[in-house]
C-alpha cells in the first residue's frame, strides 16, 4: 500500500496507472439500431462478404490498419529476459509511438512462453486479424529464426524491429556521413561492435548495400571463419559473409585503421586511444543506451563524426525514426511482406530529409519529432512495395 | 470495383468501412520528453517495478481493464464455421461493446487454428495481458473443454459468453417469470430444445440454480442414459444430470405436460399444437436467432409468457444483458476466476431491476440499453467474487 502511495505521486508511473492506452469504438453505440448494424443481425452481411472474398478483411475489419506487437519478453531494454508482464509497459509504449506518429492501431501481445516452434504457431494463429506482425525484444539468436520462418508462412509483413528498425537508421546516418564527407560509404572499412540482433542486422543490411569491408566483434573478438571459441550457428554465417582480410584480435585491435566504428553492445567497451588508431576522419556511431561505447564527452576531440542512441546528444540514431513510417508505408499497400529494396528506400528517405544546406557534422540525421518523417518514410516504402512486387494495391 | 462502390453506399457496410475500433494513446507524445516517460528510458523503471511484483501489472499496464475476446471462428452467429477473417466483424463488434457499455478495453484475437490442444495453448500465452478472457463463438463440444481446461490453468477469469452469457439471462428471465406467476422456478418441468453451447450451459447453470425436472432433446429426440444413437462424450453427461423421470420421444412428445420450453437450436423446430399440449400457463422462451423455434404471432394465443432473442418483440433474451456488467465486475475485483454464484448473482441483478409494478408478461427482462444494467450487474457480480473467495483486491 505504502509503495502504491508513492507511485501515485510519481510522474512516470503516474502516466503508466492503468496502462497507456485503450480500445476504443469508432462510433457509439446509442440505440438498439446502431446495435443491431454493427453487431447481430446487421454484421452478418458482412461476414458473408469477407467469406467469400477474404481480402475484404482489409476493407471491413481492423486488419487493414493494425500492427501485432509480439515479445515474449526476452530481451528487454537494458534489462534482458524479464518476462512477458514486465515486458508490457514497453510495448504499450510502442503501440502509442504506433498510433501517435503514424495513425496505426498496434496492439501489445506478450507470450507466456520462449519456445521459438511455439512463439512461431501462436503468431501463425494470430495472423488473420493483422496487418503487419513487429517482433520485439525477442532475445537473439532465436530471434533470427522466429522471424525468417514468419516471414515464410504468412502473407503479411513480419519484422524484427530490434533487428531492422536500428538497421535502417544507421544505413540512414551512414548515407549522410557519405553525402557530408562526399565520399562512397561502400568503400569504408567497418567495424561492428556486438553480434546480436541488432548488429546482426545491420552488417547484413550494410553488406546488402554494397559495402564489402566489415569486421564483427563479439566478447571473443573478431569473428572469422573456423574460430574456434564462442562461436554459434548464426556467427557462423556472420564470419562467412564478413571479415574478407581474415583479421583476427581484440576490438580495441582491429579498430586500427578502420573507417567507421558501429556499437550494437554494451557500455564503456572502446577508448579514445582506440578511435586515435582509426584511419582519419574517424566516424564513431556508438549506439548502446543508455550508456554509449564510449562516453561522447571522452571520444568527441578525436572523432570526425559521432552518433549515439541518445536524445541529450547530437545524431541520435533512434528506431522511432523508422518504424512507424515503414508500418505505414506496408500498411498503405497492404504488403505482403517486406524486403531489403524497402529498408534501402527507408532509409534514403529518412537521409534526405535534411537538405545539403541543413547537414552538418552535429546533425546527419533528422529528429524523430519532425513531422515530414512518416509520410516521407510511408511514401518511398510504399513505392518500394509496389516496386518490388509484394504490394495488394 | 463494382461490389466495393455498391459497399460504400450501404450503411452496413459503411459502418465497417476501416474497422470499428481504433487502439489509442491515453496521453498524447508530443515532445521528446513524452516520449522518455511512456518508452525508453523512463518505462524502464515501471518494468523493474512489475518484474519484482508481477501483481503490479494490474496497475501500470492495460492488464487490469483488458478482456481478450477469442475465436477459432466455427460457431459464428447463424452461419458456423466461416474461419477467423470472417468472424472478425462480429468480434470487433463484440469490442465495442464491451467499451460504449462497461469501459472495457477488449481485443478480438480470431485465431487459424481449430484445435482444441492449438487454442488452449494459444490462450494460455496470450493471458500475461489480459485481465480476463471471453470465448467467443468456438464450436461443441470442443468449446467445453477448451474452457473447463483454461480455466484451471489460468489465474484469470476465461467465460466462454456463446455459453454463460445467454444461461445467465434465461436465469434472470425465468426469476422474473417466477416473481410475475409467484410460483417456484425450480419446481417447472422444462424442456430444452438443442444440446449446444447454449443450450447445455443454460441446463447446467438451471440445474446448479436447483431445477431438477429438465428434458434436453437434440434432432433425435429426448437426450436420456444409455440412448442408442447421435450421442457424445457431452451429451452422455448431459444425460446422467437431466431427465430423471427416464422420458423418451420426439422434442414434440416430451413437451406434453412441461412448464417451460427453452429453445436454443434452430427455426421452426416447434408447432402451435405442441404449445397447446404444455401445462396450463405454459412458458415459451424461443431464442434461436434471427429465426425462432416458433414464430411469436403463432404461439402468442396459447402461451402465458414468451420471449425470444429479438429486439423487435417483447421480453429480448440479449446476452448484451450479462457480459458487459459480468466482466466489468471480474476486472474491478481483479478476479482470479469465475463460478456459478457469480452468474446467480448477475442474474438476480438483471431481474430485480425491474420492481414488481414494472414487471409484466410483456417485460419480464429489462433492456440492455437499461443505463443500470451494468454498473447493477458489476456491483453483483464484485460482491460474489468477493464472497466466493475469487477477489484479488
Amino acid at each position: 500500500q505504502g509503495v502504491k502511495v508513492i507511485n501515485v505521486l510519481d510522474r512516470t508511473f503516474g502516466m503508466h496507472a492503468g496502462g497507456k492506452i485503450e480500445v476504443r469504438s469508432k462510433t457509439p453505440i446509442l440505440t438498439p439500431e446502431d446495435f443491431s448494424r454493427v453487431y447481430t443481425p446487421g454484421v452478418g452481411r458482412v461476414c458473408k462478404d469477407i467469406y467469400n472474398e477474404p481480402e475484404h478483411a482489409y476493407n471491413y475489419t481492423i486488419k487493414g490498419n493494425s500492427v501485432a506487437i509480439v515479445t515474449d519478453g526476452t530481451a528487454v531494454l537494458g534489462f534482458g529476459n524479464i518476462g512477458p508482464k514486465a515486458a508490457l509497459p514497453v510495448m504499450e509504449g510502442k503501440a502509442m509511438i504506433f498510433k501517435e506518429f503514424a495513425g496505426i492501431d498496434a496492439f501489445p501481445l506478450c507470450l507466456d512462453t520462449t519456445d521459438t516452434e511455439e512463439i512461431i504457431k501462436t503468431v501463425k494463429y494470430l495472423a488473420p486479424v493483422f496487418g503487419a506482425v513487429n517482433l520485439e525484444d525477442i532475445a537473439a539468436p532465436r530471434c533470427f529464426e522466429i522471424e525468417a520462418r514468419l516471414m515464410e508462412v504468412l502473407d503479411i509483413p513480419v519484422i524484427h524491429d530490434d533487428q531492422h528498425g536500428t538497421a535502417t537508421v544507421v544505413l540512414a546516418g551512414l548515407i549522410n556521413v557519405g553525402r557530408l564527407l562526399r565520399k562512397d560509404i561502400r568503400t569504408f572499412r567497418y567495424v561492428v561492435a556486438g553480434a546480436g540482433a541488432s548488429a546482426t542486422a545491420t552488417t547484413n543490411l550494410l553488406i546488402s548495400y554494397g559495402v564489402s569491408d566489415i569486421v564483427v566483434c563479439d566478447r571473443t573478438g573478431a569473428i572469422y571463419e573456423r574460430r574456434d571459441s564462442g562461436m554459434n550457428h548464426c556467427k557462423t554465417i556472420l564470419a562467412r559473409k564478413t571479415n574478407p582480410r581474415k583479421v583476427k584480435g581484440t576490438l580495441s585491435e582491429v579498430m586500427t585503421g578502420a573507417n567507421v566504428f558501429i556499437g550494437l553492445s554494451g557500455p564503456d567497451l572502446i577508448t579514445a586511444d582506440d578511435i586515435r588508431r582509426m584511419a582519419p576522419d574517424p566516424i564513431v556511431f556508438a549506439l548502446a543506451n543508455p550508456d554509449p561505447e564510449i562516453a561522447p564527452e571522452e571520444a568527441q576531440p578525436f572523432v570526425k563524426i559521432m552518433a549515439t542512441g541518445r536524445s541529450d546528444y547530437p545524431n541520435q540514431i533512434n528506431n522511432a525514426l523508422s518504424y512507424p513510417g515503414i508500418f505505414r508505408g506496408l500498411l498503405d499497400v497492404r504488403a505482403k511482406g517486406v524486403n531489403d529494396e524497402i529498408r534501402f528506400a527507408a532509409s534514403k528517405a529518412i537521409a534526405y530529409l535534411l537538405n545539403e544546406d541543413e547537414l552538418n557534422e552535429e546533425n546527419i540525421i533528422p529528429s524523430a519529432f519532425d513531422s515530414r518523417v512518416v509520410t516521407t518514410v510511408a511514401d518511398a516504402v510504399a513505392a518500394a512495395a509496389k516496386k518490388t512486387g509484394v504490394a495488394r494495391k
